[in-house]
């Protein structure tokens, strides 16, 4: 048997034995190579130059795999990277764990895998173990990544995570447009037929965050706005808090196309996906400096102060609208869009 | 709407919304309880005691969820603290991500969930940080969970992962009887009618190992035995090496009632899948006492030498055989036992 002419993945490739080592050295060890990768142990054997690490996971099951501006590949690195930076660390190392469908293309799995690596290249992240499991057809859809990282924290970034000194009069910055991921997954979903293409905002922000974290005192607290939205980040942020935040959206940057689709579909865009968003809480008298960071980055051109902390409603986040009024604003109850990330 | 009696999971509980908060407090954080995740960031905030660290992941696929011995809980727990401790490593922090198909009873779930907090806190390991996604009905088979892992190494255990000490003459040791596990989910897939009762072997070997540690200098590979069964560990560990190694079939563990059963299916018992089975290599002037320590604890009492390293055949396994023969031993070439683990 020449297993190297296999186009699709058997259930063999899981197995332990033979095809999962070929597939081991054939796409992950060859696209992902580094040292730690190389050798090929049940663990990766890291040193690190801090004992405080910050250690996240993630599975990403999104649906279609391919979209405009990224697909689970790269997905699967910028969310877990995300997820490190805005704990205020370093990210340094990726697992990456695929579960795949009995059938799968092996080139199209070779494409995410490329696209993993060139996104973990960008990131300057290395995917030092991993594990591939594959199920029988029609067991699970197509392929799900799990990535899980680690990073270094310096000493001043603890108190990042827990925003615990966040004081009203604090501003509430985003990097860019919202609600670029959510639809344009939708629209490679449902293939509608609009005219305007939305690229996913799917990047790693790791590089950005690093450069508004040089404003020492800045940033009080941030977190990504992916699944939930913008309106989750801040509902949850304030909720059963001394403090609340007001909105503005005037002040929101949102495409006209996003709009658009919104409208159309009728979501939120509050509510919708985010891949490439962070949202920053930052000490007043220091905005202007960490705006001008953002802004001179290619992930936060269109950074702009949405908001503030206040003391008027503990726990409350109102919108104050476009056209003059105001709304509260809450978590998502149900479910807008599944397999989204 | 009291999301409280909710008997199923909704999509709406993958949304990062109000379900999926409710999800985390009510089932993860009410069982995993640990002061770092309870914190809930992004990230978990982890201080640790080594700067060198062993790093991995691993998803689990098994179906049933549940069988005899354990469950796709207690697997995902020991299986990734095990990948930790034979690297050298002593297992700290562990990550756990969900992929929940639609409609799965919430019930098992926490079922699931309590025999995962159980199986950690057997292993002395915290599980820190976790994920939840939903996927529709039919786009996953019921549950899948991923564990990552971190775990702290001391000075000397970094050779134990390459095995570069390995000299002719090294003795092989397993802990115990092989192929339980694989005959035990096969049981409880196929329901099979057969009067033996066989129990999954699947436990988290951190304290055994540790055990085994303790003899210094005595270990100078370890591996576990789980996908590829024993066989394939063995394969792996002398391909393209200047040493090969002997198995004798007579010394290795095995049940009569795995016996029976591989032979009733077809299955070779060295290629069935082991969850809380290690095979050492170990120096021969140190093997009587590495074995004494194995056997003196719960999971190694059957612990035996099952063979040693040879310059007569480098590269290749040879099984001598019970009645006298000897043959080739390989890694698995396609697949036994798909979703074993």
């Amino acid at each position: 048997m020449i297993m190297s002419k296999q186009k699709n993945i058997l259930l063999g490739h899981g197995s332990g034995g033979r095809l999962s080592h070929q597939l081991i050295q054939d796409i992950f060890v060859k696209h992902f190579d580094n040292p730690f990768l190389r050798k090929q142990g049940d663990s990766a054997i890291l040193e690190m130059d801090s004992s405080s690490l910050a250690f996240t996971t993630d599975s990403f099951v999104v649906d279609p795999l391919f979209f405009p501006g990224g697909d689970i590949g790269k997905l699967a690195v910028a969310g877990t990277v995300n997820d490190l930076a805005v704990a205020g660390a370093s990210p340094k190392y990726l697992s990456a764990s695929f579960i795949i469908e009995e059938g799968f293309s092996i080139e199209l799995l070779e494409q995410i895998v490329i696209s993993m690596a060139a996104e973990a290249a960008k990131a300057n992240i290395l995917i030092v173990t991993g594990d591939t499991k594959v199920v029988d057809r029609t067991k699970c859809d197509k392929l799900f990544i799990n990535t899980s990282g680690i990073g270094t924290l310096g000493k001043s970034s603890g108190d990042i995570t827990t925003g615990k000194h966040i004081a009203t009069g604090d501003k509430i910055i985003i990097n860019g447009h919202i609600g670029d991921h959510g639809m344009a997954v939708m629209g490679a979903r449902n293939q509608l037929q609009i005219k305007t293409k939305i690229d996913s905002d799917c990047a790693s922000l790791n590089g950005l965050i690093h450069e508004a974290m040089q404003i020492e005192g800045g940033i009080q607290f941030m977190r990504d706005a992916t699944r939930g939205g913008l309106a989750t980040v801040v509902s949850e942020l304030c909720s059963d808090k001394t403090y609340g935040i007001d909105l503005y959206e005037s002040q929101i940057p949102l495409r006209d196309s996003v709009r658009g689709m919104c409208e159309l579909l009728g979501f939120d865009p509050l509510y919708v996906a985010n891949e490439g968003k962070v949202v920053m809480v930052v000490a007043a008298r220091l905005v202007d400096k960490v705006l001008e960071k953002l802004r001179n980055h290619k992930y936060g051109k269109h950074a702009n102060i949405i908001g503030e902390i206040t003391e008027n409603h503990p726990g409350k986040t109102w919108l104050h609208t476009t056209i003059g009024g105001k709304r509260m604003v809450d978590m998502l109850a149900g479910e807008q869009l599944p397999r989204i990330c």
